[in-house]
């Protein structure tokens, strides 16, 4: 059996997948086969060149003509149009694949984890980072209980494609359409991991800010208003007793793709980075300092799917792995995990930050 | 002339800056000259012992005694006995250099900021850290506006000499003798290089989590209670529109004195960790990355007095530094800073921490 | 037009140019279209699923049968099979890439290189580490003389496979079928990078090291001797007068792919370590310390083909530069280096490491 | 008892020992009491002033007379004034402390081991990085046998204040003065750390390098010739079957005072720099990377004279450590290393290197 994939969305995150499900045969052959049978966009001629590129094997300009005649739908639009077509592929049946944040307002989210619940189908909430090996490997020290009990975890996500102030305004400085700045865009991410690797957050603390109040249009004389945040920090109480602090930026002068990840139990600590995603630094009890490792061993996480030992892999890789979890799922109708539910889980806490900053004083997820 | 200097406490921090007095001869011949003149404390043996290997030529036990016939009274000794002599002192007309944080509670501190105030003496608050190299440096490039406009702020002091349940109880463990944990202790230098390097703070939003509730005590069965905070987190916004992340602990796995600053700037962006006290890491316009610079050269702060570029100072020469500066505004009845009024600042910004962590909410320093 | 490749091998290197040659439609529009046509071995069997798996469109058990069909042909066999297909191949007409080290004895090389010289078609020889977007761009700073004259290279290449007296026995082992062990398999990338970016060799000074002098054949009670070198040194003089120290090992315990370069010149230094190869460290005219460059921008060498700044490749992306850059060669008849002229120039230098270190003085490359 | 100290030479080396001098009593109370006897130079002016501040109780022009009146002598001088006193001292019975290499030449560094041996006092020479407690502790490891059987060592050390050609000529670059360039005053301490970590070296090939034939003279026109090495590299073969490279350069811009060794063994590996003195970086069995030790722990070498783990030390450390040493075998008239002996086993390898780089070929030690 050959999965059919349909595909809204041709852009960075489009190319993304696309070339995920392309390398799936040659290095996963026990994934399920699939077809890139179609992708949907709204600009026929862009999405004619993209579906060539990428290896489509046709297009479409309405997601509601393509929900019911694939095995699988992924969305990969901008934040405001993940709700409605991923409800309505779910409602048809369909597996759906939805880019992160899961929406860009709370409602939207619990609507789509509902539609989730309600269908005997798996969805996928595209949190790529857990799909990293040196994660998965962190994970996996973590359940051991290798690192003891967890006392703080930090996450940062930090870039800087916004530090000038005549960068140009997009959909992703607008908060009809993206819902939040730094915080859902970035901090989706860390929180995800936060709870991938350090269970469930119980209260928050945050602050959001916008540096830069408006942004010219490009090609023209207009600005437009930045109604989203620039940055955020926030503070964290877990369900286990432990703290942290989060925090994202789109002004952080030299970063680039800064997405660390901190972690101190009785027994041991790890540091994550992505920009080093193919290392861990680990300190296990008898440890003196953290070792630098590089997780390409044979025995790591997804490893032996690729290259020898010290041979490393990049960014993109992640989606291979999480479209072969995915699609594994889907083809035996199984669970996936980060789902919707996690999706929603990780807007709750998002949507307590933007409440806390609004109120000033500590916000409880329930 | 000879300044007479009499020091109160004779532990960890009596003998650091012991060390510190006995090495401007050599290392800065135009500081004043200097006698150990009297060490002051309660157990005799342990006094004259202690006064014998620091090199003080008498010893007292009682503070009283000392204050008026000294050119410059120390005030090394535990938190709660920073307030009474030091005031005493001030009101004689000694120049008083204390420990930090200034007091266990913001009335001492603010008791003793108007003690130095009102006494036409130089008073210093013993933040060591702005005197090293690399943050003297790094004051300088934020002072000529090479990283522009501030964005961001973080400060973390990370210790684990806690994390075993069975660590003994200590002063340090006990809120009416310290005031606080690792907020205290540890946050006192973190804000206070916020305040150095980045200005004034706004508001703040604060977090105190204490791990373990008692301890035992040493050499016996009783356990004690921890009635102040084993770690800290904390959110800041500065004047400047700045925002921030602070956290200290004494639960941090692996790391021993593990303090850092990073400060990311429209223009640029600079990291500093005391554990590599010698470097800085430090983003210009116009570079790619970060450069790794070691700030050992002939022409960088204070380093001129020690090696040749690349031989390495070590966490006790910033007590030399500030000895030096101290005791020659003392000399010159000039002004030094850290001053009380630092002290006192750092502590209203630590009690709004607190404050916050009580009241659930942001709290504004005005 | 489609060109049609044929490849000999198909077990490590096969897996990655075939990979390479799969990913160029997508990211490379402008690279010619390509089909994977025939591959090349012995074994019927693990040939087939090779093929399936690889996407080739059929097999061939003679290259005899494979290089006048094809419009490329690709030489990824053991170094002892180097020679004769690759010179039928050219001899044909056929444009040949052929894995590195050129040939197991310097004889071969200089056959191999003759027989590029007479085809009229392009010659490649593998050396993939000259694609890394860092050497690209280390390239084009030392060729713009940003790093004023050169006065220190510095190349390492450090695994640790062998470091176990028990790990088996394999054909790189072997000096008949391998030619050198370390020497070549790792040596051979560092001296072509060597001459890339610092200039050509002038005479070198060697030694040669076999720690274990036979091995266990796997799966048997039998060992086998070990007639090639795990580790060497060497010594260089180049050209303009630089010096400097190359080194390989199978026994560096800790190391899996360590391979670093370092140069040193009167204006400006860098490094670069392949296990984190989207770095480069880099210290221009100006700086204080060297800059930590993640060379993942728009405008870095190849990274506008792949993903936004910050976002990691991973080493199998040389593999797609060097295919793309070949049969671009190909199909427009250009030039394509490193040729099997570079082949042969990294050859000799080998060569006369070894036999340095037989005579036990410096060898003069002439 | 107190211990009278005579010191030749009151510039860089002077300094650091009458510091490490002055330190003893304070953090080694068990080291004999020292005074600070006489100080020997030329200049009248100069050494008053310099024994004002170095806290010596007075001054002579003419070592003769100061080497039987004192109870250990201090050759701190430039190298080819360190034969003679030192010769002197010793037969006169008085135990001798000499600087590193320990003569300009072989012949001298003989007669010097020669006196030593027929003394019956300690003798000296002041390798000093033996004493930084990261090497004490990878000293320990290794005779436990923790990094098992050695393949490989590497040593560099890499200045760069020669780079500029206008950089004025000084004693250091004549090889009648100084004897050789980079080579004897950095490769000696190189050398030593190679011997003291990882065993006797049995045959050394060696190049050395002059970048500048000559340099001016300060605060005139004229120019000197440099004849000295700027920089040099060594292949080494030990006796125990392991190989490695040397190098040292006054010309590697960007690199201040960077002394890094490497040992790579059967079992483990372990990488030091004197940038990070209070660092270790150890892979142990069981490691998957090198961890990142911060040798400050108070079972650390030498770390309980100072201050709490985290609180770093710096490069003048070492030379407490050792004076504390050689002064307390001085005292009970004990053995002390590194002595004479172990001052003429590195400079018959400084010897050995040159004499290779003369012939083109490989030297045996014997």
């Amino acid at each position: 059996m050959t999965l059919d994939v349909g595909v809204l969305g041709y852009r960075f995150m489009g190319k993304a997948h696309a070339n995920a499900l392309a390398r799936l045969p040659m290095f996963f052959p026990d994934a399920p086969a699939v077809e890139r049978s179609v992708l949907v966009g709204r600009d026929e001629e862009a999405l004619a060149e993209a579906a060539d590129r990428l290896g489509f094997e046709s297009t479409a300009t309405d997601w509601r003509d393509v929900i019911d005649d694939v095995d699988a739908f992924y969305n990969l639009g901008p934040n405001h149009v993940h709700a409605e077509p991923s409800i309505a592929a779910l409602e048809a049946g369909t597996p759906v694949f939805c880019e992160k944040p899961l929406a860009p307002t709370l409602e939207s989210a619990e609507e789509m984890a509902a539609a989730a619940r309600s269908a005997d189908v798996p969805s996928g909430c595209a949190f790529n980072y857990r799909f990293v090996p040196a994660i998965q490997y962190a994970k996996e020290l973590l359940e051991r209980g290798e690192l003891g009990e967890i006392h703080h975890v930090r996450g940062r996500y930090l870039q800087d494609w916004l530090v000038d102030p005549e960068a140009p305004w997009s959909w992703r400085n607008d908060e009809e359409m993206a819902g939040s700045g730094a915080l859902g865009d970035l901090g989706a991410h860390t929180v995800d991991l936060v709870r991938f690797l350090a269970g469930e957050v119980d209260r928050v603390s945050g602050q959001l800010k916008t540096f830069v109040d408006e942004r010219p249009v490009e090609g023209g004389d207009e600005t437009r208003p930045v109604t989203v945040d620039d940055a955020y920090t926030a503070q964290i109480e877990l369900e286990s007793g432990a703290i942290g602090t989060l925090e994202a930026s789109r002004f952080a002068t030299g970063h680039k793709n800064d997405h660390t990840i901190e972690i101190q139990g009785s027994e041991g600590s790890l540091r994550f980075s992505l920009e080093r995603l193919n290392e861990l630094e680990l300190l296990r009890e008898g440890d003196r300092g953290y070792e630098t490792i590089l997780v390409t061993d044979e025995n790591d996480p997804y490893v032996d799917h690729w290259w020898p030992p010290g041979h490393v892999i990049g960014w993109e890789h992640t989606f291979v792995h999480e479209n072969y979890e995915f699609l594994s799922a889907v083809e035996s109708d199984g669970e996936f995990e980060p789902s919707f539910e996690d999706g929603l889980a990780a807007q709750r806490i998002l949507a307590a930050i933007a409440a806390s900053d609004e109120r000033g004083e500590w916000v409880s997820l329930e």
